[in-house]
C-alpha cells in the first residue's frame, strides 16, 4: 500500500507529495482514540452503601459534557473526512498542519473534564473560567483548519480532480466563523452568564455538523 | 484509497454516498478502544503487606462486569460487522447513524465500572441502581440500529447487490427485541432482584450473539 | 474492501467465509491499544519536594514489570501476524476464537498492574500472589490458541494455499506448551519462589518469541 | 490484504520477508494511541469552590510538558513514516527492531508526567531529575532508530527501489545525532540547570522535526 506506491506524479514541481491514506489512518485512529477516551472522565462516583444512585444524579451535568464533547468529536471526524476528500495527496507542510488540527481534537477531553467538574462541584466563578476554557480551545481549534484551507488555495496542485479552488477559498468562511464565535462564547460565558456561553459552543458546533454537509454536497456537484 | 476513489456511481439521484471504508476503519478503531478500555476499570486493590490475595478475591465480581461487558462489545463489533456489510455506500445521515452505534458502545465501561463498584462494595439498592443503568444504557443502544434499519428501508440503493429489502426489514425485529427485553431487564433488576435483571441482560447479549451468526447465515444465502 | 468484496468462493459447502481484513484490522487495534495502554500504570510516585528521585528509584521493580509486558504484548502480536497468514479467510466462529485470543491480550494490564504494586510495596505472600496471578493469567491465554488450531484442523478449507494440514497440526505444540509451562511456572512462584516464578514467565516468553519466528520460517518454506 | 499476498519475491536468498502493512497499520496506532493519552496526563486540579481558574493556572507548566511530547510524538510518527517508505518488504527482525522503536515511543507519557509533576510541584533537585529522565529517555529512544539503519545497510535487499545504500548509511548521522544531544541535554539539565536541558532536548526535537523533512526530501530526489 503506502509503502508500495507512495510517491504521486508531481504536476506541481516544487511540491514533494506523497498519498494520503497513512495521514488518514493516523487520524482516523486519533479520532476514534479521542471520542473514547471522553469515556474515561465519567467516573464512578465516591458514595456510601445505599446512596450510589443519588451520587449517579449529582453527576448528571458531567454526562452533559460527555455528550456535548462526543458530538463534538464526531462533528470534527466528519469535517475532517471531507477535508481529506479535497485532496489528491500530502505534504510534509501539510501533515504538520493536519498534526495541528489533530491537536485541536486531542485536547478535548481536558477541556471536558474541567467543564464537567465546574458544572457538578463549581460554583458560577468555576463555571465561567470551565466555559471560558472550552470556548477557547474551540475557538483555537479553528486556526489550523483556516492554515490547512490557506494552503491548499496555495498548492492547488494537492487538489483532488474537480475540486476548484473557488471551492476552497470559500471553505475558509468556516473556520473564521469559528474562531470569532467560539471566541464570541467565551467572551459571554465568561463577562455574562456561563450558561449562555455553553449554549452558544452547542451552537457552533451544530452549526459546524451542518456546514460539513454542505461542504459534502458542493463537494459532490462538480 | 477513500481520497483515490470516494464518489461512488449514484443509481438514486437524492443520495450522496461515499464508500464505507473510512466508516468502517474508524469504527473498528472504536470497538477496539472501547473492548480494551474496559480493563482499566480493573483497578489494583487497596491493600496491606500480605493481603493483596484477599484483596483480589474481594474484587471477584468486578470481575464478572469486566467479562460481560468485554462479551457485550465483542457481540456489538461482530454485529456492526454484519451491519457494514448490507451497504455499499454510506451517506452523511448514514455516518450520523453509525457515531449513535458508536456512541452506545463507547459508553459502556462507565456502566460496567458502576456495575463492579456496586458488586464489590455496594448493597441490594446499589445493585438494584447499577443493574438497571447497565440494562438502561443497553436499550437505549438498540435504538440507532432501529433508526440504521429504518434508514436502510427508505434507501434502497445503499443497500449490497443481493441484499434485499425484504431481508434488511426483517432484521429491524432485532434491536426491537432489545429495546424490549434489556428495558425488561432493567425493571427487573430494579423492582424483583438486582441479580434477575443482570441475568437478563446477560441472557439477551447472547441472542445478540447468536443471531449476529443467524443475521451473517441469512445475509450468505441469496 | 470488506463491503466492497467481502464474500469468498466456498469449496466447503458448510463454511460460510468472510475476508480477514477487517478481523486483522480489529487485532492490530486492540494489540496496539493494549501495548500503549501498559504505561499508564507508570504513574509518576507520591513524593516530598526533592524526593522525586528517590521516589522514581523506589519503582524501579514494576518497570521490569511493565518491560516484560510489553514484550509479552510484541511476542503476541507477532505470532497472532503469523496466525492470519495461515488463513485464506474467517467465519464467525474463528471471530469468536479471536476475539478469545484477544480478550488474553487484553487483561495483561491487570496482571501487570498487580505484580508492578507487589514488587514495589508488597511482601513475599503479595509476590507470591502476584507471579501465580500472572502465570495463570497467561495461562489460560494459551486456549484460545490451542482451539484455533484445533478448529483449522476440522476447517482445512480455511488454511491459505500452500499451508498444509501436517503444519497446523503440528503448531498445536506450542499453546500446550504454553498452557503445561506457564501453569508450572505459576505453581514454581505460588509454592517456591515467586522470582523463580517470574524467571519462568520470562523464560516462557522468549519461548514464543523464537517459535514465532521457526513459525513463520516454516510458513515461507513449502 | 496481508493475508492475500503477504509473501514477497524474494531477490535474497536467506531473507524471508513479509509485506510492511500490518507493520505500519500496528505502528500508526500504537503513535495515535500515544499522541493521544499524552492527554490524560491534564488532570482537573483538585480545587475549592471559586478557585477552579487558580488551579488551572498554577498547572500552566504541565500544559508546556504536553506540548513539548506532542509534537515530540508528531516526529517520532513523520520520521517512522519516512522510514517506512525506505523498506519494500519487512522481516521478522526488523518487526522486533519497530518494536524497539514503538517502546521509545510507548514510554513518552510516563517522564512527560514526571516532568509536567516537577515542573508544578516539585524543587529544582525534582526538576533536574525531571529532565535528566526526559532526555534519558529521549537519548536510549534513538538507539533502535540506529539499529534500524544498521540492519538495512546489511541487507539492502530489503530497500525500496531507488533507494540507494550510500542514502541509508548517511541517515545513521540522525539517531547518533539524538543518542549525543540527548544525552547531553541530559547531563546539562542534571549538573547544570534543569531549564537549560529543558531547552536542549526541546531543540533536539525541532532538529528531528527539520531533517525529517530533509530526509523526505532526499528520499524523493533519486
Amino acid at each position: 500500500m503506502a509503502a508500495a506506491a507512495d510517491e504521486v506524479e508531481q504536476p506541481d514541481a516544487g511540491l514533494r507529495m506523497s498519498e494520503t491514506d497513512r495521514l488518514t489512518a493516523f487520524s482516523d485512529g486519533v479520532f476514534a482514540i479521542v471520542i473514547t477516551l471522553l469515556v474515561i472522565e465519567l467516573r464512578v462516583p465516591e458514595y456510601h452503601k445505599g446512596e450510589l444512585l443519588t451520587g449517579l444524579l449529582d453527576e448528571g451535568a458531567s454526562y452533559l459534557a460527555f455528550v456535548v464533547s462526543f458530538v463534538y468529536v464526531g462533528v470534527l471526524w466528519l469535517n475532517h473526512h471531507a477535508l481529506v476528500r479535497l485532496i489528491r495527496a500530502t505534504t510534509l507542510a501539510l501533515s504538520w498542519i493536519n498534526l495541528g488540527i489533530l491537536f485541536g481534537a486531542v485536547i478535548i477531553p481536558f477541556p471536558t473534564a474541567v467543564l464537567a467538574s465546574a458544572l457538578t462541584h463549581g460554583d458560577t466563578a468555576d463555571r465561567r473560567a470551565a466555559v471560558a476554557l472550552y470556548a477557547l480551545a474551540a475557538a483555537l481549534m479553528s486556526a489550523p483548519w483556516l492554515v490547512f484551507f490557506g494552503y491548499l488555495r496555495r498548492h492547488p496542485a494537492l487538489l483532488r480532480r474537480g475540486v476548484s479552488p473557488d471551492y476552497v477559498r470559500a471553505q475558509r468562511l468556516r473556520p473564521v466563523t469559528g474562531l470569532v464565535l467560539y471566541g464570541l462564547s467565551g467572551l459571554l460565558g465568561w463577562f455574562v452568564n456561563p450558561m449562555l456561553g455553553l449554549i452558544g459552543v452547542i451552537v457552533m458546533i451544530m452549526y459546524h455538523a451542518f456546514t460539513s454537509e454542505g461542504l459534502r454536497r458542493r463537494a459532490a456537484h462538480r
